[in-house]
C-alpha cells in the first residue's frame, strides 16, 4: 500500500503567521495548503509566496470553487498551485471548466452529497475527493467512526485518491489502517503545537510505522 | 413594492481594473459585489479599499463560504462588508457561527438544494438568498423561465430578500413585474458596456419604471 501523504493547511489569517509556521515544518510535509481563510485574506500572493519557498512541494489552493471554475483555476495555477479544491455542490460544467486550467482538483465533500454524482465526477477525469468528518460530531466529542470509514472506503473502490480531515491526530491515524489513504491533512494539529516540526514529524512517523516507507 | 436594488459584481481579476471600474459606476448602484475571483486574487484590501471609496454604500463580500464560517465573516466584516455570501452546501452550525460576525448573511443557491433548507436558514435568522439562474440554461440559450419565476416567488413569499442573478439584462428585468425582488445582480452587463455609466443608469431606469421609485 502506498504511504499516505501528509499535509499542513495553513488557515492563518495573514501571510505573515503563515509564512512563520510554513518555514519551520514545509520540509517534513508532502503537500502544503493554502487554506480558504489565507486564500481569502491574501489573496493570490499567498500562493506565490509559498510556491516561491517551496518550489518542490505540491501546493493547494484550498478555493472551495463554486462558479466561475475556469478563472478561477487558471488564476490559482499561474500563482503557482498544483491543485484546487471545488465545493461538491458546484455544478459539473464548473468542475469541468476548473479541470482545464489546473493540474488536478480536488472535491470537498460538504453537506449532502451522493456516490451518483461522486460517479458524475470521476466520469469528468475529477480522480480526488476530500472527506470532513463532520464538525457536528467532531464537536459532540465523537472521533472517525464506522460510518466515516465505510464511506471513505468506498470512495478509495470508486477510484478517487481520498483526503481526509477533520480533527485528525497522531492517535487517530491508525483508525484508518488497512485503507488506502491518499492524504492526510492538518492544520492546528502542527501549526498550533508546543513544537510544529515534532508534531509533524510524530505524524509523519506514525504513518510510516502503518503504511510502510 | 419596494424599488429593487441594483448591485453590480466586480468579478475582475485584479484591484486595479475593479477600481477604475467601480469609480465610473459606484455612485449609480446600490449595492457594490466584491466578487469570489477578486476576494480571492487580491484578499481583503480588495474590499477595504472599494469601501474607502464609497463609505455610504452597501458592500458584499462574495465568498460563497462553505467552512470556517465565522472567522471568514469576522474577517471580512473588518475589511469592510456589509453582507457576506455563504454556500447553500453549507451546513447550518457554519451559517450560524457567521451570521455572528457580520450585519447580514446571503445563502447563494447553487445545484441542488430544497425548500426544507431553506427553511432551516429562516429559522437561523438568516433573511437573504441568492437565485441564480442555471449556468447550463443560460449557455443554452434560455432566458429566465416559469421555473425559476416559480422559485423566486416562493422564496420571497417564504419572508426571504431575494436577489436574482445569470444573464440579466434591461430587458429582462420586466420578468420579474409584480414581484417583490430585493436585488438584481449584474457584473459584465455593466462593466463589459461600451458605455457602464449608461448601462448602470439604463438597469437603474427600467427598475424604477416597473417597480416605483
Amino acid at each position: 500500500m502506498v504511504r499516505p501523504k501528509l499535509q499542513i493547511a495553513l488557515d492563518h489569517n495573514d501571510l505573515e503567521t503563515a509564512l512563520a509556521d510554513i518555514v519551520k515544518v514545509g520540509d517534513v510535509v508532502d503537500i502544503i495548503e493554502v487554506g480558504t481563510i489565507l486564500c481569502l485574506q491574501e489573496g493570490h500572493r499567498a500562493i506565490s509566496c509559498i510556491r516561491s519557498l517551496f518550489p518542490e512541494k505540491i501546493i493547494i489552493a484550498d478555493t472551495k470553487c463554486a462558479d466561475a471554475g475556469g478563472t478561477v483555476a487558471k488564476n490559482v495555477a499561474v500563482a503557482g498551485a498544483d491543485f484546487m479544491t471545488v465545493i461538491c455542490c458546484a455544478t459539473l460544467p464548473t468542475m469541468a471548466a476548473a479541470k482545464e486550467e489546473i493540474k488536478e482538483l480536488q472535491v470537498e465533500l460538504y453537506g449532502d452529497w451522493t456516490f451518483e454524482q461522486a460517479q458524475q465526477w470521476l466520469d469528468l477525469g475529477i480522480t480526488q475527493a476530500i472527506y470532513h468528518q463532520s464538525r457536528d460530531a467532531l464537536l459532540s466529542g465523537e472521533t472517525w467512526g464506522e460510518k466515516d470509514l465505510t464511506k471513505v472506503k468506498k470512495l478509495i473502490d470508486m477510484g478517487f485518491n481520498v483526503s481526509v480531515t477533520g480533527g485528525l491526530t497522531v492517535e487517530t491515524l491508525k483508525l484508518f489502517e488497512g485503507l488506502a489513504v491518499y492524504n492526510f491533512i492538518t492544520g492546528r494539529g502542527i501549526s498550533a503545537a508546543p513544537d510544529p516540526v515534532k508534531a509533524a514529524e510524530a505524524f509523519k512517523a506514525e504513518i510510516i510505522r502503518i503504511w510502510g516507507e
